[in-house]
């Protein structure tokens, strides 16, 4: 898939952690398919999570209430969102599939790629209404969520303590992802890497750039209650 | 309910925000109550949301190598967590009831109270293995979402677009909340305050204030899938 483009954004504070192997072999592999691959590195740009009034570089529509959604909509128009929300929505524009590498923070992502979401995806820019869901403004582009649990894959099964990983991933995949118009591929879960054995996480590893191989010919996931809450 | 203590983490920027009004209405009704009421104001505070190094301030376990949660529970034990999730522990520690006061950003929290959880609600203190779910060390503690939603009430029912709003209170309230040992009360939801009239949202505002009257009296729901999921 010569000339395809990825972006990796990523969440660990630690480059030789599991998810960096599984961010660093993504890189590898798609690379070696010819594709162009950029990462952000959230941690290591100490990218900012917070929704403030900071992201609007020019006046405020309303100083006297801020509503930011509101406000960071029309910054959006108006070309005056602060300059990493514009750098992001840039790699963001030009990506064909975006991987999201990040450990599981209680059954979702860490803060910092929380913060990435709700300051990158502004309306406008990733939605807006009509726009959302099927007709989401980044339609066309794949998404895929590889990330990494504390609990075991029983832990995470309908009858484990956890429930159904499947349960876990509605506010992400489809609340966020699909919301924005993209398709989604299946997740790449790697199960309790913490109480696996060295050889363990090299087969994690291993797996995820073996599925990269020819993750451009899988099919999308249906993105409805069903595949979440169904049988 | 004199004597109780009530924590209210409350993740908003604007202060005459429905948000806001809620907060004020909370510690207006519960004050009038007798139960002393603390605030997190998680903005105005500045609060942090990443997980990093600097949440621990003494020596490292491995400083070649780091692990969030590792190091986060053995500073916990040695008392060396940074001061402001040390803080929040405190109130936390005291509390009787916590009201989590927020906008729903992407079917879930803002990331500045995501950050608040990913942070505060650490191995050591908040639970420990074994020490979840039914075990959690909040154990005792009573806990309830209030949040306002962009869509209405039909976009979140189970054949709306949004699908069921209870989908995307699991991993707060299940794999968070339920989690850490609190008994969860039912959600507050103020569906669509934007696309309301102003008589409607004082309606959700006064709405809260009724229900805080009898909050003490209320049974907590049964937090398990078939809540979530079932008919």
């Amino acid at each position: 898939m010569a000339g395809k483009k990825v972006l990796i954004v990523y969440a660990h504070q630690e480059p030789r952690s599991l998810n960096g192997s599984l961010k660093d072999v993504a890189v590898a592999e798609l690379s070696q398919q010819g594709c162009s691959v950029i990462v952000s590195d959230l941690y290591a740009m100490n990218f900012e999570p917070r929704a403030t009034g900071k992201d609007i570089t020019g006046t405020l529509s309303n100083p006297g209430f801020f509503n930011y959604g509101v406000e960071a909509h029309k910054a959006y128009k108006k070309q005056s969102l602060s300059s990493d929300i514009i750098e992001e929505q840039k790699k963001l524009q030009e990506a064909d599939l975006v991987i999201f590498q990040f450990p599981l923070y209680w059954f979702s992502v860490p803060a910092v790629l929380k913060g990435w979401m709700d300051r990158v995806l502004c309306q406008g820019f990733a939605f807006d209404f009509p726009g959302s869901y099927d007709d989401g403004f980044l339609k066309g582009k794949l998404a895929i969520l590889s990330l990494t649990t504390g609990g075991t894959a029983s832990m995470f099964s309908k009858t484990g303590v956890n429930g159904d990983f499947r349960y876990f991933l509605w506010p992400l995949q489809h609340g966020t992802l699909h919301f924005c118009g993209f398709k989604v591929l299946a997740p790449q879960i790697s199960f309790g890497p913490e109480m696996a054995s060295e050889e363990e996480r090299k087969g994690m590893v291993a797996s995820w750039a073996q599925r990269l191989k020819t993750l451009w010919e899988e099919e999308p996931i249906q993105c409805s209650p069903p595949w979440y809450f169904g049988q």
